[in-house]
């Protein structure tokens, strides 16, 4: 998992079909420039610190048939 | 997902059978000089920018048996 | 595999559901800067030297349906 | 996918079994210095331009049990 | 796949359950300082130059339920 902080939102409105319920956010990953977007379930805000699972395992988390995603905010990260 | 632009087009007349309908597209990684070559069905177009996924995701959106593609654009960006 | 040494923990609290029983560490990848979380099953502490399976073989590990994870530390490394 | 260009072949007498007919190639990935072992059942031969999958569709593309190649050719690139 | 040389084992005494029989290697990939642990059930020797596979399709190679390894060696690169 990658820990990575949210900074944005992206919106697709022609899109293929099966696509769940939930947001494609942009995130930040931690320690490199590196952004990439994700899929969101859990409402997560823009500035929040999360982890992010990558790969087929994101799709998995959804019922069968899985949807076309490959990267899913997994949780909020606790601050200390 | 990546988001990238779509650069132009790829044709391969001697293929792999089970390939779906749909094109093969070259695309540009946002924030990279990277390009990739990626299964769409959507119609995108040349400077359509683009929500990619990567991976057996990608082969998984398609029925049984999944065509051995491994990115797949699952939606067109927004513009604001 | 990658080898690496676990650096710290990561709390969650929010978080989607279907997580198995273990936790969430840090680890830094040997021979290079590059930190990564993974989850854990044995108990692993601060200093352990472990052996980390990527990808979604980490979700396989656990009975279907399969957690969203893709990084499990699947062993310790013995000392010489 | 990755666009590439065949430079040789790979030759392996002794190996796992169940794996399918066809050759290993070795291919440089476009754009970069990268090689890279790819599985072939197209015939192609050095020098041609292909387009490779990469990942477990790679493997998926053979009936069940799917043998462990992790990069397929899945076709020949078309000269404009 | 990836060309590399055998260059040690690695060992581990406290891991996971459902590793089958075989050995953790470290190999370093050619043409690159990386070095990578795989999973071996060839009998591959140091200095031996193989072919490893990686990602899931390693750990598919074995029966159900497959283990959690992400690399494999498939093969033993012939010498010209």
């Amino acid at each position: 998992m990658l820990k990575a902080t949210v900074v944005g939102s992206v919106w697709s409105t022609k899109r293929v079909e099966g696509l769940p319920n939930g947001a494609f956010l942009e995130v930040e990953v931690d320690g490199s420039g590196t952004s990439l977007v994700v899929f969101d379930v859990l409402g997560s805000g823009v500035g929040e610190h999360v982890l992010v699972a990558t790969g087929s395992v994101a799709a998995a988390y959804f019922p069968d048939p899985h949807p076309p995603v490959d990267a899913l905010i997994i949780g909020s990260i606790d601050e200390k």
